[in-house]
């Protein structure tokens, strides 16, 4: 049968395992991806699993994320991230060189390579036919000490491409149409392959915008093809030779379809609080915007930016309104310039930020309570912004500049009629900006093997995990609905991100923005059970969001289903992640219940089993993890699991 | 006798009293700026006052310390000022449009006016030939409800410049020097006035340097002459119809005077943790450097940038530096950008930051514990990097340029003959950008009236203080040193400053720099009293260094002396600031003692009084306060004493 391009990559990376949707494979690695965020983990992960070199390809840590520096213990992370990706043959990208993903894209980024990443958007690479895998910083651990990713086989979603997008609509109401379509849960378990003859008019950073957001949808990633698009953007990069046309074979089937008319588009936004909450930006004309943000890793193309500059330049932005821009890489940053578009950014009023996630990840930019503010971003869930009671809206770079002038949500079609703009004509530059600067490579290995590691006080030790017993009585904590996201589990934003290299800190912001009380809830009742709905722990990648819980006793979720990554980290530290047989137990389980489990060793035997309440009513519970999962959740985690095995 | 400029400009705006140092005189005000970090306070008092509209002939309202935006706070006290701004008709410079100084200096700044400025560097306007006085927030708020401000009269300091600049040395270094001969006192009660042939050689923005860090020197106030370089730093800026020509009488005479050869001078640098603590730079190289920061008003100019952006033109920083630009002014953002230095330092691995203070108050790019920080800022008091344990010094863009290349502290002379560096032809623009894109005009009164106060939940009101009772038994909780800054008191730094609003929340960061126990010891207490060495209260006007403390019972300080603003700031809000008629009496007072005050409603009939402890030992203090001062001390501060009035 003819394969489509997801299965070539991955029978091209297989080393065990029967490649049919839902068995459990193992994937060679050729590249990683990590951040500060969760990266700080990841080194100390190597650290216990004492390697002495890098085995990939390429692996590279980059700092993104926690670039404000309120105080010491940001600028320390980064020396210790610094001299770790020395001490272990790893690139180094500075504070301030950019987001990882266009960053990786546009510096080591090769058509057919396998990556994983700490970030749930590393997915991006697939907009240069690469298998971009995002997973918990263990995994990428594993990666670099040479291990394979274990994962289950999922379903190639093949979305056919035909028709060409109108004047003002853009790669970002693509997959706003994804979304509007399929929902926050549409790509759970699936890979989205884009296919068809629309392809032609989408650049490889378009379809980076398009195969970002793929997380939005739980996909396990998402591929494009690599064609002239992919060639035409490796020369930009003066780096062609890295190219290699890769596309599904003639006739490829795939387990599920779906087809958009691209002239059929019109812009679209997610109100708040979901991606998944899509409309046509039409329909919610006039509401108030208080401010705009552009960049971030959704839009981060120095297309997405020039756009925001030629319909502001010569203009005034709106007074009452605050335009920030984040330059997604440096690299961007300097080609913005070259051509003239950050004076006129600057000119109409905008802020501009240093390169990186910023405000993405809450990291400043927290707008104020309940004010719209209009953001070029990937996720708007409840407070991720930074604001607890934010209200944040996701489009594209043009209809985020039309409400930049006008300070209402504004359909950029209307705006160009009544302002009589012309359709952008962008010039942008044949040939990329191409600086290596602030990349610093890997150190020759007699070098390294010397390197110290420069540890702050704020670095603790990772906790020690004790392995599951056979028996336990769980008091349920906490009863929740759907689409609970890893922010909602274990925040970002400036306050929390400083301590995600310190558990016992970061632990006392668990699950707060559900029910503040649960940390000190947790600790005194010690092991507990939470419950939950459908796509529980969905959004960032972050580790943090099972250790954290697991720090603070939680010993078991039971859900109705998961999102892939979290569903991994639980694992891999000792949690159990268990479904509800019949979906609508969900509600006979209340905050208060106690669920008795029995038998927890025997779990490798079988996917099902019983649990009972106190009054003595019974639950039947499923669980898909594979021998290999079970045997960590047993050990307490997969480092006792692996530190046993010496 | 020959008047000098200090005093030609006392006489244009003297109102009451008699202009003899020492002596209480009123003056007249013309223009007003406030920042965001003092700003909210003074919109408060403006409401306290009941004022319907600016009676001065300029205010502004400038957002530039609070730009990171970690939460809601920042954002929604953006919104407070942005309508309060409105409803009273003053100016409003958006957040991003850059720090208040450089950009006053461009837009509003006029030979011969008289200002005053809730920021301590408000002195910076002097580079104009203008009478530029920091003072508290009140004094502000009084000064645009059209009241005189009070204060007594400085002596006159007169420095006479001669020679010219040597390469690689700048004005910087010229401010250095007198912090080296005089120290962090070494202005009090006196008014800087520079004058003589070397001022030929010095444009208006090299002497904004320079009277922007008289604050350092604990001066009222710099003055320099409005001569050819003010004419033409107004033409370039569009607004030479401002200028007038203003200089001393000939053959005026100065209460002190000191001369500097220009010729003499080298790079200087000012070690951790004070201003003061300056040596040469070859003194000191060698020592490792992990970050640089270029910015802030004391280094503002468009020169001050391209000098860096030409040193690193074409060069790699070193790895191990975070190299951090922060813009001042949002024209001289774009003056940089256009002429092409924006992109010299992107490509050189600079993190480029949007306009504003930003680190200067602790707003991010918190260094490193123990780790050296350059940075071509005014202040390095501990702690105020936003790093407890920091280690910052304070030097000029050349030398800082040269350590960003190094990653060591290098004279910028020794490493220009190392690498056979040109001195910078910088081809700066004749013209500059003039853009004001982002200030906000007062709006007509008719619809300023209709303007409603848009308020957060976390502006607080602001407390009610009691009259002072006739007899204090006070308890000393803290026992302090010489040179205390109210970054001592009340700190700065992103932790902080998102509550300057909200004073139950700020007080609780008061003194814990000192003695992390204090505010629970204070509330505990009840009314108490602290002791302090010489320079109490150096630094910020920041009148939360009052507020706070009194809020938690803070009756009196007994200070060797005071720094004037915040000496100011404790009258205004009803805390006695009296000093030892014996400076070695300090020292047999401390943590544990009680001081017992009597008769203090006759504190108006004598500049006198005798305290005693539990021991029955008797300790003679002395007050330096005006009977306004004293009428306001004893109904518990300015406000109240306003309200009394009605």
């Amino acid at each position: 049968m003819p394969r489509t391009l997801a299965r070539i990559l991955i029978d091209d990376h297989l080393v065990d395992g029967d490649p049919t949707p839902g068995e459990e494979i193992a994937l060679r690695i050729d590249q990683t991806l990590t951040q500060d965020a969760t990266g700080t983990l990841v080194m100390q992960e190597l650290e216990a699993l004492g390697l002495d070199r890098a085995r990939t390809e390429c692996s590279v840590q980059y700092v993104d994320h926690n670039l404000l520096q309120a105080d010491e213990r940001n600028a320390e992370d980064h020396e210790f991230l610094r001299t770790a990706a020395r001490r272990f043959g790893l690139w180094f990208s500075k504070p301030g060189n950019g987001v990882s993903h266009p960053t990786h894209m546009q510096r080591f980024g090769i058509p057919g390579k396998a990556m994983v990443g700490s970030d749930s958007h590393t997915c991006a690479a697939g907009s240069l036919g690469m298998l971009a895998i995002g997973v918990g910083g263990l995994e990428v651990a594993l990666a670099i000490a040479g291990e394979p990713l274990w994962l289950r086989t999922p379903e190639v979603f093949g979305i056919r491409l035909v028709g060409e997008l109108p004047p003002w609509v853009s790669a970002k109401d693509v997959v706003l149409e994804m979304l509007r379509r399929h929902g926050v849960g549409g790509g759970v378990n699936r890979i989205l392959e884009y296919h068809g003859p629309g392809l032609a008019g989408l650049t490889a950073m378009d379809r980076h915008v398009i195969a970002n957001m793929g997380a939005e949808l739980g996909a396990t990633t998402t591929v494009f093809p690599s064609d002239h698009a992919v060639e035409a953007f490796l020369r930009a990069e003066d780096r062609v030779h890295d190219f290699r046309p890769l596309a599904a074979e003639e006739g490829a089937v795939y387990d599920l379809t779906d087809e958009i008319d691209l002239s059929a588009l019109e812009p679209l936004i997610a109100k708040p609080s979901s991606p998944g909450n899509v409309v046509p930006v039409r329909e919610v004309e006039g509401e108030p915007v208080s401010q705009v943000v552009v960049g971030s890793s959704a839009n981060p193309g120095l297309r997405d930016f020039a756009v925001v500059a030629a319909m502001l330049a010569g203009r005034q932005t709106n007074d009452a309104v605050s335009v920030d821009v984040n330059p997604s890489s440096r690299e961007i940053f300097a080609d913005l310039t070259r051509m003239g578009a950050t004076f006129d950014l600057i000119t109409a009023g905008a802020r501009i930020h240093q390169a990186g996630c910023m405000g993405c990840i809450g990291m400043g930019q927290a707008p104020a309570s309940g004010r719209n503010s209009l953001r070029t971003f990937p996720r708007n869930f409840p407070g991720r912004s930074g604001t607890p009671e934010d209200s944040v809206w996701l489009c594209s770079p043009e209809t985020a500049a039309a409400a930049a002038l006008t300070g209402v949500i504004t359909d950029p079609r209307a705006l160009a009629e009544k302002l009589d703009l012309p359709v952008p004509d962008l010039a942008l530059p044949e040939r990329a900006t191409v600086n290596t600067e602030m990349l610093v490579p890997p150190a020759a290995p007699e070098d390294a093997r010397h390197q110290e590691l420069v540890r702050g006080d704020n670095i603790s030790a990772l906790p020690d995990f004790e392995p599951l017993p056979d028996e336990l009585d769980l008091p349920v904590l906490l009863h929740m609905d759907d689409d609970v996201s890893t922010d909602e589990i274990s925040p970002a934003g400036a306050q929390a991100l400083p301590y995600r290299s310190n558990i016992p800190e970061l632990a006392r912001f668990t699950f707060t923005r559900i029910d503040e009380d649960y940390p000190d809830r947790a600790k005194d009742t010690g092991p507990h059970a939470v419950v939950a709905g459908d796509n529980y722990g969905q959004g960032s990648s972050r580790e943090h969001a099972a250790i954290c819980p697991r720090f603070l006793g939680l010993a078991a979720v039971v859900a109705r289903s998961y999102a892939r990554i979290h569903w991994q980290n639980l694992a891999n530290f000792g949690v159990l992640a268990l479904e509800f047989t019949d979906p609508a137990d969900l509600d006979r389980l209340d905050v208060g219940s106690t669920l008795h489990l029995r038998g927890l060793h025997g779990l490798g035997k079988t996917r099902e089993l019983t649990a009972t309440d106190d009054d003595g009513a019974e639950y039947r519970l499923t669980h898909h993890l594979s021998a290999r999962q079970i045997e960590a959740v047993l050990a307490g985690g997969q480092i006792p699991r692996l530190a046993h095995r010496d």
